[in-house]
């Protein structure tokens, strides 16, 4: 048996019934003991935490991401979704051999503890050897072998069996940290008899689905052109939202595909810097928001970002949508960092075990230093969080109760070496 | 005579002729001697400083702030601008004494000087107080007592008396590090006639003028009800744009103000954060450029951005613009960091001496830590500044060719006594 206190410690719990905590917590191998202001007892041999001038807050969730295309980041910038794509990203994504994923995935793992991220979704190919990075790295990751539709029917039949074989090996691995999923890329990149085919098999093997939807007007123009809908009530049609979904973008949306998103429990992983970058637009965040359905953050790949920090992805959260609608009560503090926290375990269907400090939880929370200028004064706590703070105020994360990150260093990675082999790797590339 | 040699170092210049050298800088006192690939002959008790690891870069210039505002982080957020202003910052700011500007202007200079910004722009009262902080945190500071014109008309009298006392009491002052401005603080503010006072006064002094304009629509509306003009004519009739001037926001303008703008070289501070988190709208920041107006960037104060690092506004600048317009290479890498910089530089007319790297400018210049996961791998370095890159990852900064910051350590001014001081005097103002 492990167990940690933390004593004289701030929390924020994104527990609705006790959300700003100053006293203790206390961990018992993998779960969340206690929270609260009473001193618990611990056995003799517990470690001891003084969390004065820390704040501690769960770990942050970043639902929709690539980890190996951080091989990629800075290569191409400022171009159209599409061509930059077809005539940038494609071509060297192309070059891709398991010692990139591997360096590119340790890479982008790397830079999500060290930012305060503890749980993120995952879709690309080579998922084993994302899924080894995650064993080594501590994270707890919800991975997919993102398929794309091209390609002879043998060449498909080879794609889906290696997804839905990816759901047999590894699901629950690494003491129960790996999930899987099954994800077709997006109904402009898979057919609709291929994309029946990934729900009939998540079905079978009870796993959810995750792809790309409604990223660009065009694609959804392009929808109605090749199958007469717009997205949603296409991929509504084909069964998809009779299974567990989480989207990626969905910036695209009318009202009655939300009221239909609300209604099937989609639940929806907003990129706001991707979708600026790649001038995608903004999406209805608000209005999701307030027609219930569940919203949450991600990174996407680092190329078309270019980092993976999901604090950037809150401050962000909690700015455009107040100057984009006008109101300046759009997505308050809270709301935002909900976004990155409890949101995001209930889009990834963990929101039982993860997204908050509860007793009963998972011991997945993070630590930030206050001694920074940009936390005087102190004053309200989850506005300088979400307004003032960043990934680079992460000092210690814990995962499953394990220490990940202490004092700024990774415990569980190589830092000299990843930075050594993702350079090299990408260098491989050219 | 002081003398600084960096060897082995990657230089971001911001000069066209040569926007990134790996080689040498030499500075001697406050002046930039040689930047290029040869490394320059020095005299024997020459300081060297080993490049290696680290990326410099021109200091950023923030172009509009408020510092004793810093006090009132956090203390409102996710409210309506005027109910913000009149309800909550207004009542707080008329508590304000000397200590509170002090050590509110000095947590500020602080936050400011550690994220890497050398040079900024403070419209506020007890600007005395601002000044002498600048004289010891060795930032460089151009500096206007805003005026807001409500009061007797000996209020008036005393507020503009002080306004122009300051110019003389304080311009050049600092080994010509503080400079200053008049500053009305809007039109919404002033009466025209009080407006016109500061023009000729600003005339006789010759400084510029530097004021709030067209922050919100709403305002925008105001000032055509109360004097049958939109703000840019009515300011230019008033005979303001005479005048080298510096305006704040410009979020709402049309095209026939946007020309003018341009054809009357009026400087604008656009500030992202701000102007999204007070849901003031977007300003036009691609059609500005377009029109040739020099645009810069502002912070705002950090009661309504939270924070002051320039860097996070490079990065709002390069991402939202291309998000809202629907155009991704709107505002492409390079330009969000001159944005920051160089256009900083001509913003506040000091382009001939800071802004850029350059033999004979100033030696304000900054060092980021490329050792971090969010730098690698080193591809384009100036899209790694803008889009992966922060405020924390600036360890060094010399202004004037002073060491202010080294080792992310502030060398000019003491932060915890800032941290309890600042803490304490918040405190007080409740």
């Amino acid at each position: 048996m492990s167990e940690l206190l933390i004593k004289n410690g701030l929390f924020v719990t994104m527990n609705d019934a006790q959300p700003v905590v100053r006293g203790f917590l206390h961990v018992i191998d993998d779960r969340i003991a206690y929270i609260g202001e009473q001193e618990p007892q611990v056995s003799e041999g517990a470690e001891i935490v003084n969390g004065q001038g820390l704040v501690f807050m769960p770990g942050l969730i970043n639902t929709h991401g690539h980890t190996p295309m951080t091989l990629l980041r800075g290569f191409a910038d400022d171009m159209v979704l599409q061509t930059w794509l077809q005539d940038k990203i494609w071509p060297l994504e192309a070059k891709f051999d398991d010692n990139s994923a591997h360096w590119g995935s340790a890479l982008a793992q790397l830079e999500m503890l060290k930012t305060g991220t503890t749980a993120f979704v995952d879709m690309y190919d080579r998922t084993h050897i994302i899924a080894g990075v995650v064993e080594q790295s501590g994270l707890r990751g919800v991975l997919a072998r993102g398929v794309i539709g091209f390609g002879s029917p043998e060449e498909l039949d080879a794609k889906f069996a290696e997804s839905c074989n990816f759901v047999r090996d590894w699901e629950g691995k690494a003491d129960g940290r790996i999930r899987t999923m099954l994800s077709p890329h997006a109904p402009y990149t898979c057919g609709p008899a291929f994309i029946e085919r990934f729900v009939q098999a998540s079905h079978d093997l009870n796993v959810p689905i995750h792809t790309h939807m409604s990223e660009t007007a065009a694609e959804v123009e392009q929808n109605v052109r090749d199958y007469g809908a717009r997205p949603v009530e296409h991929l509504d049609k084909l069964g998809v939202f009779g299974r567990p979904t989480l989207l990626a973008h969905a910036v695209h949306l009318n009202d009655e595909e939300i009221a239909l998103l609300a209604e099937r429990k989609v639940a929806i992983s907003h990129n706001a810097a991707s979708n600026l970058k790649l001038a995608s637009g903004v999406a209805r965040v608000p209005d999701l928001l307030r027609a219930g359905v569940t919203v949450s953050l991600g990174t996407d790949g680092a190329a078309s970002n270019n980092n993976l920090s999901t604090f950037d992805e809150i401050r962000l959260a909690g700015l455009i949508h107040k100057g984009v609608s006008g109101d300046p009560t759009a997505v308050p503090a809270i709301e935002a960092l909900k976004l990155g926290t409890i949101y995001g375990a209930r889009a990834i269907w963990q929101e039982s075990s993860i997204g908050s400090i509860e007793a009963g939880k998972k011991a997945d929370f993070i630590a930030l230093d206050l001694n920074k200028p940009h936390f005087f004064p102190l004053t309200d706590i989850i506005s300088h969080l979400v307004y003032a703070g960043s990934g680079s105020d992460v000092v210690h994360v814990w995962i499953d109760g394990k220490q990940t990150v202490r004092n700024g260093e990774c415990l569980t990675l190589d830092e000299e070496r990843i930075y050594r082999e993702a350079q090299a790797a990408f260098e491989r590339l050219l």
